[in-house]
């Protein structure tokens, strides 16, 4: 087999494996998701902070009122008040940026928490599509974290902080948990 | 040029837009999925019934108490009660099969919610990626509307329908809406 011959065949077999095997990306990268909480010094490129946002406010929201708001914390400073604050959120410090996702009541008090909720999910499929790493910390329900991130960025009281998402590149490769529960579906019936 | 050549041309072509293109599938995803309310008679295949409910399960939860449960309805009587019941669910009658996202009071108060929002957003993120249509029809927090749902499936009390989604093969092309809005991100600052 002379070295044109073999270019094709290695070239078939790409075409092969890559574009006709039975894969789904999304699937993938979701059961691919996992909380990372140790971020590398690697400084996040604005695209993909802009991306990630961008992306996030695709959700659906009852009504279409989108209630969102989102709060991109850079400043060094600032990640580490946060983690001060909010100590289920102490993996900000060490984060190359957050996103704070809050929540306008006055636009919608009954679903603001299921939607900014949809929107979290959102925000952390992308950031595992972009080899990066965060974590869901939550604010709200907890009435004294709520006040001390409203304060923290003078937020009026209608805005409510859902949770603090610390990104970054992770340190080192970390394994997704597997949850699949079979017993958890119910079909047609509860029993 | 030969037909031999202009094979491994197409072939180099091909693999180039495929693979070395900047395409992000799960951002593509995101941005691409929308409300779909009909759907054709094509029945879905179990097999994406299946990996719909094991991909929602992947989500992340408070705790990682994974306080969720799936009631996945194919009975054609009872996708019809529930339009009746609960009026803005009403597509689930046409639908193909419904997903009833539950929260289990039990084992998160706290954060059922938060956390079943984000698996019916996996839900309706992988149903784009299967070429299905669905849309999150609310149930919580309808008092009359969880009560129904409660008794159609005699669910538990602790066991709270957050939604009804119902699925299917889109009746028509339905295009995405456009969300971005740019005013909803604070750099550091709420000001």
């Amino acid at each position: 087999m002379n070295i044109k011959k073999m270019v094709v065949f290695v070239l078939f077999l790409f075409v092969g494996i890559n574009c006709f095997a039975d894969t789904n990306v999304v699937v993938d990268n979701m059961l691919n998701r996992k909380s990372v909480r140790k971020y590398s010094n690697k400084p996040v490129e604005q695209d993909k902070i802009d991306l990630i946002v961008k992306s996030a406010m695709s959700a659906p929201s009852a009504k279409n009122l989108q209630p969102w708001e989102f709060l991109v914390v850079t400043d060094k400073n600032l990640l580490k008040q946060i983690a001060k604050y909010i100590p289920n959120a102490s993996y900000s410090k060490k984060s190359q940026f957050a996103i704070i996702v809050c929540g306008d009541k006055n636009v919608s008090e009954k679903f603001w928490i299921q939607d900014c909720s949809a929107v979290t999910e959102n925000i952390l499929l992308v950031v595992e599509s972009l080899d990066l790493g965060a974590v869901w910390c939550a604010v709200y329900p907890y009435e004294d974290k709520v006040e001390k991130i409203q304060k923290l960025f003078k937020l009026p009281d209608n805005i409510v902080p859902l949770n603090v998402i610390p990104v970054g590149y992770p340190k080192k490769k970390e394994t997704p948990k597997q949850k699949y529960n079979p017993k958890k579906v119910h079909t047609n019936s509860w029993e």
